[in-house]
């Protein structure tokens, strides 16, 4: 059964890194589209975007290319974007996966949902640097790829882009409750992500909010898209199809 | 070691659905019973068939053929039999295995142990069918079989019996607390089992009830004994031996 | 890269049955030492030993043989040793490794940590044997060594040492808390480890204490030392590694 999925990056990625998970979705058949959004695009200016903005972007993706029945599927911050589009367009929309995706309740923000110590960092970091944060190493290195060696883990850090902060702390704006929409849900968790603390974790406390979802789980850190895309591609298929 | 097992089906099965589980378990030797128990027979009035009903007929098996040394194994539902049955002939049992089965403890029922709203789902349906509860197929398929494709998952429902509410809601009546009892105790976890929600999960919640026991755990949903009983019988084999 | 690994014994184990594990390691170029620690050594007064006594003769090993940029690995009660070691000779430390390991707070003892009947139990145990403390067998089959056959769970029964009480009742004095130190931290878990029941889990419970740290999982039990010391030792370097 082929099928036509969207994957939405995260926050300091973009659509060109996930291409290899892309490029075994499409060995199986399936069209696959990793468009890069506002926020994460080169010259993109950090101070003047924010969540809406890259929402929006997204819906004009769907839109521009008369997308239908389309596999959703968000990474992490690209969780805020499904929400939000699909509550735009859920016309368009056969499923939502989320993959260690944030899933919002109107009104929320990402910082809403992240540990307390990561939003006064975030703050910070913006502060000093014109609304644009860069994830310090260590944090990257232990966090978020610890499934990686050094050599890697490094090589993967250098090709992350800055972040607008208005992405993490403008809300969304929910006319249902995403758990109310008429299209699939599923939740894939990758197992030893801790970009997130197991002890605030995605699964089950963010995914809950979806109400009746499909669980997929694999091993894997929050960045199986570059440790082993392939994999991060089948769990994908396995969450996506019907 | 050859031993002998008893395998006991949750709500909606029969012991039929657990041959090729069987059948893997006799290849390494051992000895295996499926038997279908009160309330999931061919032409049982599900407006008069309870648990105590069910239990009995699955005490009534092990005298029958009078057993000794017996694994018994339960799925899901199963577990609300084995804690009773085990109550009544102990000196029948050498291990219990729950198999992401309920534990309950003395007076509780099995929707005592459930989401309030699946109680109120399976309340509702009984009421409309005469005391027969169906499970509402979105439900089985994103909750329940999550690691099959739909061409299975719709293949496997459809194998599917209806359930007397009076299983669900007849509590147990226990001379001792199932930890107490001087029998092994094993408690089965696959590991993307859905059925009930990982808020409010099977394992620790209930398998902390059993006392001292042994954990062990794979991949697989709720419906592990319909996706790969062969990965199914391995797992209860780890659980079930001495 | 080819690094220094110290392999630190729990409570009842010896560093000879880290020598398995220490194998694996060497295979891949690693220079790796598993001392047996004070109170664990052949003769003990197991009335007279507890935790510091520990600890000095582990700091005394590295100071020793003048080891630096170590990875230092604690299994189980061991992580208490690394606390308190990494505390006083943090220079020669590179990372900390705890595998299914205490992270005590300053002034924490072990028991500190383990559900109250486990405390009781010790005590008891203690009191009958001028303080030496032995695991009975029905909680090391099940508890512990849940992934081993009957047979391989008595052998390895066999060949554990007592263990003095004072090991588990002596806290920890801590110059300052082991998530300060600025050495690399990670946690190594088993996900079927159950010498902690999973409803006062090892992780994230105690692994939360290091701060930001490394996570890295894999099947096994708390005796995978025993049950499969090459995939101990693989975990072991993807979190010890920089």
């Amino acid at each position: 059964m082929a099928n036509t999925y969207v994957l939405v990056h995260g926050a300091w990625h973009t659509g060109e890194l996930l291409e290899p998970t892309a490029a075994a979705l499409r060995a199986n058949g399936h069209t696959v589209h990793c468009p890069t959004l506002a926020g994460n695009r080169l010259d993109d200016d950090c101070s003047r975007i924010g969540l809406q903005h890259a929402a929006a972007s997204l819906v004009e993706f769907l839109e521009t290319r008369n997308l239908s029945g389309v596999r959703l599927v968000g990474h992490s911050y690209g969780g805020m974007l499904l929400s939000q589009a699909a509550d735009r367009v859920p016309q368009r929309i056969a499923r939502l996966v989320y993959a260690n995706a944030f899933v919002p309740l109107d009104g929320e923000c990402l910082v809403d949902m992240v540990p307390p110590h990561y939003r006064a960092l975030f703050d910070g970091i913006a502060a000093q640097n014109h609304g644009a944060v860069r994830l310090p190493y260590p944090i990257w290195r232990e966090a978020f790829i610890n499934d990686a060696d050094a050599a890697l883990a490094q090589a993967c850090y250098d090709k992350l882009h800055a972040q607008p902060i208005g992405c993490f702390t403008e809300p969304v704006q929910l006319k249902q409750a995403t758990a109310a929409l008429q299209v699939g849900k599923s939740y894939l968790n990758c197992r030893q992500d801790t970009a997130l603390p197991h002890s605030l974790p995605w699964h089950p406390r963010l995914s809950d909010r979806l109400g009746l979802f499909r669980y997929v789980e694999c091993d894997g850190s929050h960045e199986l898209l570059f440790t082993n895309p392939a994999r991060f591609a089948a769990a994908i298929e396995e969450a996506g199809r019907d």
